[in-house]
């Protein structure tokens, strides 16, 4: 096992990706917010506001796409081909009595190194949005499963989650 | 019920918090990654590079804290007087094998409106950063449980999650 | 007359606000966008993918108003306590055949200097933000008549233009 | 007519590059500012502190040329390799009592997808910096006739506008 | 001793500020880059292209004060009401044949916490501008003696170096 | 001799690097801070606090280098493959009673175009962050020797300073 991002010497340091291929690559990663059933009411009913909420987390998210390599210290800046975000809205009430909104971020990339990160970070920041434009609210609410649901391009192949 | 973040034509917007108190505020909010058992005993153990993840992590989290209003469309642009990230490993193994580590961000502000959104911001790219420098190990980690832990400050006074 | 924004030898250099008084500001922008029927119709019409084209652009401006401080180099780091954005469009033919679609934006500030800048870079933002997202079906889309409509606080009072 | 910004869900995205060829682009934006003679005077007249507001300005609109992909959301990181701008002032005294500076700037880059938005967001940045830099003598500025003047590469070709 | 970074786990942090007064404060900070002949009389002649790097170097140096806080991990947000920069350029050789060009930056703020950070900053990026500007002649060139040369407000009063 | 920042008009531009061929690029900078015995025993110790300090610094190195685009007028974004950080303690005492650190810093890149200014911006900024979290002990310090070490790929081919 060896941690990638260290070198010899206890250094944190980037991945030397210069000998690594460009390949064709994408990822993409999802999780969700827990909110209340007003808040859900209100983001999921169709009027302007609540496409709204949606629309400028999806803006938000896509921006943070761009802004990974500025946010986590040892990530490459990639040109993304291509980075997208979808939502769902699931009308089944939680046990918790509790809602859950979905969110899947899609990132692209011709590059040397993968896109999981930005993809990560899109469905991080999206959500958080969410969270900002409805705080006045839930403050309860629960941010979580985020993780990486698919990959390809690169030495590891295909990986599904 | 007011989406305060709308104005009356559907258009986000700020809001607008020419009007409200500077007051001393602060919030917390914590988040968790689970992870793998060899990715935790890389982290947990005493040598430096492990010590060095987490202080990479923080040194992120304490810069995305900074950076909130330049990811989350509609926050301010607020003076922090103080960022903080700490970290519990906890030792015992999950049902499904996984181990969590967690993490908490204290910020604090002398303004106008709260700064929950800097806390969660600051606790999701600390996890994002965690995520980064060990996934060559495990591509299975989640990261959830960010919510709001505590803050005090302005109209809606001392909330304890 | 002097250039305020040049020391005695000439340097560039930012305007020393320290002497003056912090009193409530505002300032309000607006610009135009000139662009062909088809445009228009599509971004008026009453479906979602039209609403969306102003709201991204109008996260995109708000975002905008807070950056200008990284973009104008002479403008100071405000914290601004709104900003807001408001489109009109105009179903108007002009006589050259194109349609206008203005742009609006309102910036708040309690401070030692005017918003101004922060109210142009908002709107000029805005309205490349329409243009990116429609630039695939009209290539002769002119941005223009950006100016300040109005202003008040600070030592020149109320302006309006 | 396909708003190719969109998916099928009418949620925003990014238009996916990743088919596209790398090919040699560029384009070449313009725009203007209309002020007084007095501050036409003062840029205009050749000692260093005119010179100067033309060279931030310069320096403020190549930086925003590199800043465009933050500004914009739907806009790709791309390596420009080229980024210039060139300034017109003219003489003659509009109908109005007014002079006019013309901007232009010139973005190359080897890419899968156009630089106009950035040779656009170019032209921008400068025109209102040189607003920032002599609003303490004019408050009636306007910033107008900013097009995509020229173009070449990827499908569409060489526009001229 | 106290490293006021670090709190009592040895986590990095930012200092918390909450409690410090809001002072006028000031800070000077001053740095060289010594260069050779060819390149010393490239910057120095009167003629347009030379006053240009010393006015890029100035502005990017006063952009780069504002963008401290993004910079220098553990540094606050500050409202910078000032920032300047000066250049001296010194005809007399150097006994290892080469020159010397003074760089110092003035940096204020009303705030609570002291602003040489800012200051040094901004000489280091001035200084790194005249470097790139000029690398294409001169691949010998060495920044240095960057220190603080004086400031005031705060508990530690009037410091000149 | 040529400026090649500079047009014939005397504006400032980006070096058009589009007809240059893409070659894996390196270069290594280094410099150095003079601290007081009391920082460099701070420092050298190896409990976690002076472990700390470096790993801050080196993050905020490497950030820096992905930032060089940002902060220094004409340099092109770059897609650099490796930023890599590393220091010395020096134990022996100078002639005026202080200790030197010395930073490195090594980026790759495969491009049109070098990484001294990455590497050199990673450096000042990394020795920048040591001066910040030690400050509140020492006052005297001074960043120095800042310098191209080496640089390989391009035209000018290997250089050894």
């Amino acid at each position: 096992m060896e941690l990638t991002h260290f070198d010899e010497n206890g250094n944190a340091r980037m991945v030397d990706i210069g000998e690594k291929d460009i390949t064709s690559r994408f990822a993409v990663a999802s999780g969700k917010i827990f909110v209340c059933k007003e808040v859900y009411d209100a983001i999921k009913n169709k009027d302007v506001k609540k496409g709204d909420v949606l629309t400028v987390a999806t803006t938000a998210g896509i921006m943070a796409c761009k802004k990974t390599f500025e946010l986590i210290p040892m990530c490459h800046i990639l040109n993304l081909t291509n980075a997208k975000i979808n939502w769902e809205m699931n009308d089944e009430q939680l046990p918790d009595g509790n809602y859950e909104i979905k969110c899947t971020c899609l990132v692209k990339c011709e590059g040397k190194t993968g896109v999981e990160m930005e993809a990560l970070t899109g469905v991080s920041v999206a959500l958080l949005t969410v969270y900002d434009m409805v705080k006045a609210i839930d403050k309860k609410m629960i941010i979580g499963d985020i993780y990486l649901k698919e990959k390809d391009g690169g030495k590891s192949g295909h990986i599904v989650n």
